[in-house]
């Protein structure tokens, strides 16, 4: 189910078979001269409804704006800080855990992202924590390049070239959901720099184009398929083996 | 020109041609028995896309969480508390000004969002006034259903029933967009009572089914059609005449 | 009875008779050539102390501070920001609650509270929901000019002329109860322009003189006397009838 | 001159031979059998706009809800909690500072006000000193009981019986001030008992009545007007040294 | 015991037999031309350490980052704002109250905490507060030249030049304890300035080599050892009469 | 040299010469049956003291309460929250920057403070971002285990047993250093629990001694000892090539 679609009582009903849902997060940031700007929340949505399709999950609306202050040289990028961004995960959980959600998957699409929704996890257990109470929810992250298998898949379809951002395997999947936006340019050189990760103008002089390691010309709609289907396949999975695990009292 | 669709290059080149952008941002709220959770947010985001289609704007992506405290009673509704909801508005506008963004509109489809937006708007011009300098960005926030003619074809589907909340205008939008999300329900009584708004269990004890005045079972696709199309069209004169006014130095 | 001027033991009698409180609020800001700048927390505080002279209703301190940040461009504006106003408002209404006052009705008199105000209140009311609890209290807004009769005496009184900042309903309520205070000024143009509100420099280019398409030379005492006395007397009413809401378990 | 009863162009003018305001400041909260609530603002109030009588000074609007979250156990009481206290100050001053104020004095008038009007202090000084540049602003915390002259009067006024809260030299103060409000109790004991202040209900299980070590019948309308002139005095020298302190550049 | 060098089981022993602890707290600040930085945070540890050689008391890791803005405009001072500072005594107490510890007594170090700290004490205590219930903990300050006779002592060591910063008592204090970094200069003049506190860039403008008016050459390290022991025993004997006291229910 | 046992001039001199700091950084928490609550933040301090014995490195003061909250089910625990730490992470580094250092070294010695500290970072590097500047400083985090050479001789020292929590090299490190805290306990079972890491009574049900997949009963001194002289000597090297790293304008 996706939660955006369902009514209110559709997902009242949902709690009486299941506490678990999937919340799609990313990041809205520049992705190398032919990365879809929405690349880092496209991905994670498009596994989980990909998933949806064939399994009785519940897809809550996509996260789509996460931490890229260092992309913030680059055009069309949008950042949340991270305060204003644990403020914000905080209150999605809240709110779900509200309704009597127990189990919260974040399917993240953004490396940026992870410290700061670990951190923010981490200022929600804390109430419970301070209170010495328990929390009666539990947080899961999951990058969709870590689910089962995915990560395997992407480093035998990109042996070279990978990298680290606006990679083949990110942009491949959005080439494969979106025919109809799939753009191309010249890299030079094929393969970008790699480099520590500061604010965004020392960012834009060490990648001048946007891409860290990576070469985005090795994608293609095939492998992104690939991805998509052997990913939504080991998230239906990772949901029901959290879904699962037994709440303490 | 949907924003996450394009690359950072195709922004910049936009940025030589225009300074103006349009954010939908709704809510993600029960809409009653029928509505979908989505509806505040789906309704900007398909007005949005509709004018953008036939005119060269640029749509960012849609603000989907907002301020919906009082709708956590009913399953599904996922809200940001005011304070939450002002910073995260503000990091949204600060990342597009950043690029140059000198006008940005903030096309809304929930009520109950408008007291926050418009505070969220003080609290960054105040960074300015308090800094005695220009704050060189204007800020427009913009009810769909407040567009030029909109309020007004509104009322002629809808002479009685529309009340203020999972409204038939918003519910026939969202039929006419997800031709296959419409649900139907029995409504009893046809048309929701009304009364004031607080915290979310006085919210549900005195509207049981999440409608305020309203009948949503008035809402048609052909109803929805017309107010997307004329919501569109006047959308665009509103960018167009925002784009036009001039920022003083 | 006035808070300020009572003992803590005679707050304990009132809270015997009642559980409604009023609060006066309003904010310091530039009035135009001749309005005061304490113009907007001394009209309500004007018009609460009339009602308690005839009723036995509790006023509270005035709140005289509000958000003002366009009019910072004026000597003498003393302006909070957003986020500052809903944590004191949030302060002052928690600590009433403390007491066990159920309905706080905040008399408000400018306008460009109205939005901070409103998320105050959603501010508050969110720490009930998010915790599944009944919040235990009413908030209500309530403008002066909108108390009931008010804004028809005021159009009667102001057929052209009004507009929106420094008007002439205001004035004349301020030169009624501080006649050592009237000030003159001959305005140019008589009657100010209008267009929208940003930041501070951008609101002093916009309206050199402070006022807002209004013309306070159309004040007098006895206006402002008429307006006092309609006020005071539907303050009152509307406390009765605020106070009779019954509050739900 | 009282700010709230001028003009912006007076406050204008104002500036062009004064760069100094005081700012009365307290507290709304219990006082004991007979103390107003309003004791700890009124205080301040009364005494600066006795000094603006004979001297050519400007007088803020008083701050008149502080740091009492001690005294919250009794009905009446409005406290800050000292985070939202510090943010008030805060936009005070910068909102004083944009208009070009160098020295603003706060005369206090609530002993439970001094550590957070210090700490606010440190923050907006930080602001300058973590930037590395100058404040341009010197702000000044000077209690009523502080005046050159004043503790000593009280203390030979009241040689015994002063105390620390609901001391009868405040009482003193407003009953000069306010004949009207004069309220009569019997103490018991005469003197009320000392020592630490920590939340409210461990003070009110402390301090039965509210008083801290302090026997209010001693006060006298006459004492208090002797205590109001000298203290007016007082601050108008305080202010004249402040004002021509060199700001260093 | 020091808490940093136990085990958590030795801590739930310990806690079987008291509810107090003492938590040195100090800052690192410039402390003239021969003070240590870490003079502050380190005469609060040496004496809390001194007298847990031999007394039965709970010595906590010492908080080392104070409130020091003024001082940054001499290299090696690390500040906290208050903001900050406030919250992060807030999570230590909390953390501390999770265990059980009821008396905690903050042993401080620099003059400059002491409102941020009383501050931060209000806060807390506020929680309750607003809650109508018992903090169930209660705070002390002390600052270690308050403990009994150790004021009376340094006057009478040092009658002349003992100022208010860079004091030959905490200088002699870490002659004492730390022999191997011990500081020699030329002071000119013998004893610095006075004058009031601002930010960093005034207070170095005013105090060119960082003292307030003292002469740190009057420290010996004999002086110290005396300053110590005094202070450790006074500290056993505070601690045990706050361990007494009786928390109300 | 140890900047708490500098003067401000003797900083003042090693600026001229560098422009680097490392901090030692860690955690109060339980380690277990026999670790010190100190454990985490005792490492940084010894190896980064270790390091200045033989080389001109600037050792700030230890920040030695971290991101804890999952052990607060344990006494002599202290935790920030993520909020609070980031704070206060912001305050010491930008005290440090107004100095002139350029590159801060945390050197860490608690893997939960990880994502929290690097939030910290992206914090403070978005202040930058957002102002279209260039931050002036780069900041590195370096956790000891990961210093060169130093997993790999954990790994061979321990190469079973040594899990995630409670390590038998952090107990190793501070039984070398702190030989008369050494702590015995039989532990049972000899080599703990795995699992996920949430609130804190979540914690202390599945870990039910506080080690996590660790056998301490394998540290011995001497191992410690190899433990620490390896990593002083590679912090050296770590902190030269950060040093040396252009600072780009």
């Amino acid at each position: 189910m996706l939660l955006h679609l369902s009514t209110w009582s559709e997902i009242e009903q949902f709690l009486k078979r299941s506490r678990t849902i999937v919340v799609p997060i990313g990041s809205n940031e520049q992705h190398g001269p032919t990365g879809l700007l929405g690349t880092d929340w496209l991905c994670p949505e498009i596994i989980a409804r990909e998933s949806e399709k064939s399994a009785d999950i519940l897809v809550a609306p996509t996260f789509n704006i996460g931490m890229a202050q260092h992309h913030l040289g680059f055009p069309g990028t949008i950042s949340l800080r991270p305060s204003t961004f644990i403020a914000a995960i905080g209150d999605w959980t809240r709110s779900l855990v509200v309704h009597g959600f127990e189990k919260i998957l974040f399917l993240n699409g953004h490396g940026g992202n992870v410290s700061s929704i670990d951190a923010a996890f981490s200022e929600l257990y804390a109430e419970a924590s301070f209170a010495r109470r328990r929390a009666g929810f539990a947080l899961k992250l999951c990058n969709w390049w870590d689910l089962a298998g995915v990560g395997e898949l992407a480093r035998d379809q990109f042996p070279t070239g990978h990298g680290a951002h606006a990679t083949p395997s990110e942009i491949a999947i959005t080439q494969y959901a979106l025919p109809d936006s799939v753009k191309s340019a010249d890299y030079a050189p094929p393969i970008a720099p790699s480099g520590p990760i500061r604010e965004a103008l020392d960012f834009r002089a060490r990648f001048p184009d946007g891409r860290i390691g990576s070469d985005p010309g090795l994608a293609t709609r095939e492998k992104g398929r690939a991805l998509v289907e052997l990913a939504a396949q080991s998230l239906v999975r990772e949901l029901e083996a959290f879904g699962r695990e037994p709440m303490p009292d």
